[in-house]
């Protein structure tokens, strides 16, 4: 539970320093299409910690199985950060995480809560060891997509160096 | 150039944010095998600082060419940051990276000297302007690596949702 709330508690200061202050051309970036550019992905992840982490640990607390999670809104980020900047969408977050790591805290969960056992709509039964670890690898994996779209405006500008990129060129090497 | 400059300054800060005073259990970690830890990465960063990117752009500048860059050694970190701590190593590679960005400023490049031309001991040919791009993708590269290599801690954690964490599962999504 301590290690899990110490890569938590680091998110948003890692995205604000990788993030705060960059030009519009690497924000609003995306990789194609539908993909995710970082401003929505810092939208995306305050969506989550209104919506899902903390409200899931507590509907496992106190409804068990028995009442499955809400479905989570992968797009509405797209209509909440409409019209915000970077800079508040950044602030908003960090001041989020805290009020949700300090819930955890006032939780004061044990081992055996950690076991409790909670209704994903679309997984089906998981726990709430299972949720937080994946709150964990869910920011990381955010990351992981930021760097990647930022790191893909310079596809071509790398030349032959692609060749040694594995973020440009896709494999996980 | 501004652009890219601009990344590759927030670079120390941010790895700064994600892995200052993290458990050795966390630094320490890697993707099993010869894969590389937090802490690894890091010592490899700082050997880029030192050998590597601002160097050959001098290589370039007055050799063009003629004289191919030298190699770079992967795994001088290994030696290098034996018996140090991550907070050192952190310290030293913000240090070293602003001195870098400030040798790069003196340097005053223009378009023209960003189209000169070096030669990669194994790549070939390339450019002024194809190495600072790829110094900056470097940097994200070994961004995805650390959160990659921190989220993977949990694979077996998270339970149903690796199916839906590409971090874990190693699609690229």
């Amino acid at each position: 539970m301590e290690e899990a709330a110490a890569i938590l508690a680091r998110t948003p200061a890692t995205l604000d320093a990788l993030l705060r202050g960059l030009s519009d051309g690497w924000i609003a970036a995306n990789e194609g299409g539908e993909t995710w550019s970082p401003f929505d992905v810092i939208g995306h992840l305050i969506h989550g910690e209104r919506t899902d982490w903390v409200q899931r640990a507590r509907i496992i607390l106190e409804h068990g199985e028995t009442r499955p999670f809400d479905k989570f809104d992968r797009f509405a980020q797209f209509a909440l950060s409409e019209g915000r900047s970077l800079a508040s969408l950044l602030d908003e977050f960090a001041t989020l995480r805290q009020e949700n790591l300090r819930a955890l805290e006032r939780m004061r969960l044990t081992d055996a809560d950690l076991d409790r056992r909670g209704r994903h709509p679309e997984l089906g039964v998981v726990t709430l060891r299972q949720l937080l670890a994946t709150w964990v690898a869910h920011d990381l994996d955010h990351v992981v997509q930021i760097s990647r779209v930022l790191a893909r405006q310079y596809s071509d500008e790398v030349g032959p160096w692609r060749a040694y990129l594995r973020i440009i060129s896709g494999s996980q090497g």
